[in-house]
């Protein structure tokens, strides 16, 4: 199918109907992609291949890993990330190259990149695997970041206090997630010793920010350049582990609009195709961006339920050169995360307005099991649901 | 993961929430199934099993064919409809089984059920695989039927022009589906040589009904009994094959609430776990039923887009032993098949309100290879997005 579909996406002519509700013309010119590869085999890449399906894509998931959740909806490849040769049959065997999982070494995406189109494009990974240059690019392009200073050597230490504040958080550059790789710091003579117990990797130190509200923007580009943001959402984290996102945030109009225009110009700036989350703090009024993830988010996961299409159909789409489609939120919506166990799904489902999503992974304290999605008529009966949700989950959820 | 949900839907306590927006508690105590075993690989088998994957459930798929849609998103045992053995392994493999094709021989039907919970029951499929008793079920159960007679030798064919005229439409008893295996009947001499066309099949003898408009209506039955039944769709076909369906029927309030309420009576007298359709003639402002069809329907698919629980996870859910979700339309839905051949996917994805679901068949005249679903804010733009996306699927359809 796969290969008589893209003979027909190459051979027919455009559609020749009122152009009043179409949307743009496709400004490129490659055919549809219709064997997608995807390193990272996770829960991101299973919803990645839900999605997928029904547009007429495979997908080919790499992933070391043997129980994968995405083995369920695609081929799996099971090999090292620096199997050059498992890779080179992967990077073959699919038309276009996407991921769902940053940690890839340079060496092996320039391999890919130098056989397949890989999208996002390598710049994005680059950029967000490394905190400094992060935060660097987002205040580069006019996104507000707190003030932050780079520890690769003792000698810094100093200046970093000098330059941040006793109040901050010392974090990897790279590498870190769920909170891992990070400590707290709150008088200056900790930093010396957080500095050691992150075995004095390279790290970043950042100005703590005493936060009202955490948000985050999720955004899609298609090949063309046409752009989708979805409507900004509030998240509450517990233990550096996302818990639960409503959407919309319960922000004002004028910071709701700002936020979107920052991950609008990140998503430009960076010249992604894909969807990508940019993560802020609202502080005293003002945003502040904490940090991009370059795929499809956590915090994302509401709009499979919110709206007309989800942020894994947009990723597919912009990765297959397929054009975009609605994100608006028609009604409140939520997603609480399950992590470490999961309730008895006929007990999700008796709350009015929720559907569940499960990874098919074996349960283990602090691992994302599935989630919750929840829509209602009104911001506070999407409360009340969640907040049943919540009970739900807390009774099964085990976080360390 | 099946096994390890499995424990916990039994282990764990009821929510100990307020009960104002939890639906009613589940009646059954049956643990929920966590594999299920599903007869027929086809198009419909993979669009369960994608509402299957987000609940925790895996599917096994049995179906002779190798090629089977299905193989993308479960297990496929490909072996022959009667090879007891492998039903045998089949059925060991899975907590539940349902069907997605519903020519599944009685013996081979009997011996799965000796070994597990077969969904619908068995009664569903009897009944609805005989035109004749499928009517007389109808008729005694209050849905309004047109007049019919068997025909089973030459000498009933007289009697059968007596009680239905001259206008009818002759039809195999079992076993037609896409309006194979049927003859529509204008003078009184046509009807014996049509029963030789249909090789002297036993019949079923139809009065024509001059219809205004096809409906049907797709409703889901628990495994406790409770119902949830979709706004009736109004339906279009071409040479016997459904080409478009509307979601809500342009019908009167009350002819709409008579056929939810046909629908409701046949899904509880037929004791059905899971998904059915019930297809109906509107004429001359009555209904006159039509089939059944035992199982999740093309004239359901719109629900995939239309609705917050299509009728796939409907059917999972209910199979599975979960409880419904809600299932009323919020805006106008609409469906369109691609037959034969699919249009360049972008082309439908830049209609707005589209969604595509593609099923990775070969192309071949006749054969249902995908289908575009739709939504719109008023019923006028709806019928605009659904004339531009029949324009594109009749350029790429093959109906024979």
């Amino acid at each position: 199918m796969s290969e008589s579909s893209l003979e027909q996406g190459q051979s027919n002519e455009r559609a020749r109907v009122a152009g009043d509700v179409l949307t743009k013309p496709n400004a490129s010119s490659s055919p549809t992609a219709t064997r997608i590869g995807i390193l990272g085999g996770g829960q991101l890449g299973q919803m990645l291949g839900l999605a997928a399906i029904p547009l007429g894509i495979e997908c080919v998931f790499f992933d070391p890993a043997r129980e994968s959740p995405a083995r369920l909806v695609g081929r799996h490849v099971c090999a090292a990330w620096d199997d050059l040769e498992a890779l080179a049959q992967f990077a073959d065997s699919v038309d276009a190259i996407t991921f769902e999982f940053e940690n890839v070494s340079a060496k092996s995406l320039a391999f890919l990149a130098a056989r397949k189109p890989v999208r996002p494009g390598v710049r994005s990974l680059e950029l967000t695997c490394d905190r400094i240059r992060e935060k660097e690019f987002l205040r580069a392009n006019g996104v507000p970041v707190q003030p932050f200073a780079a520890v690769s050597s003792r000698s810094e230490l100093d200046l970093a206090l000098a330059t941040v504040g006793t109040h901050g958080v010392l974090k990897t550059r790279s590498l870190g997630y769920d909170g891992k790789g990070q400590r707290v710091i709150r008088h200056a003579d900790e930093l010396a010793s957080a500095w050691d117990a992150l075995d004095n990797a390279p790290c970043i130190y950042e100005a703590f920010v005493p936060f009202d509200r955490e948000v985050s923007v999720v955004a899609t580009r298609a090949l063309d350049g046409s752009i989708a943001v979805y409507p900004v959402v509030e998240n509450v984290h517990a233990q550096g582990i996302l818990v639960r996102s409503i959407a919309p945030a319960r922000l004002s109009d004028v910071l709701a609009r700002a936020a979107e225009e920052h991950a609008r110009r990140v998503i430009e700036a960076l010249d992604h195709v894909g969807t990508l989350a940019l993560e802020l703090f609202v502080a005293d009024g003002t945003l502040i961006a904490n940090e991009i993830a370059p795929r499809v988010h956590n915090s994302g996961h509401w709009t499979m339920s919110g709206t007309r299409t989800s942020q894994f159909e947009h990723h597919m789409r912009a990765v297959a050169g397929l054009p975009l489609g609605e994100c608006s939120s028609r009604e409140p919506a939520a997603m609480v995360n399950l992590i470490g166990g999961v309730p008895e799904t006929a007990e999700i489902l008796r709350i009015s307005g929720a559907n569940v999503h499960l990874y098919h992974k074996a349960p283990r304290a602090g691992r994302k099991v599935g989630h919750i999605t929840l829509v209602a008529p009104t911001m506070d009966e999407l409360l009340n649901r969640c907040a049943m949700a919540q009970a739900l989950a807390q009774r099964s959820n085990r976080l360390s």
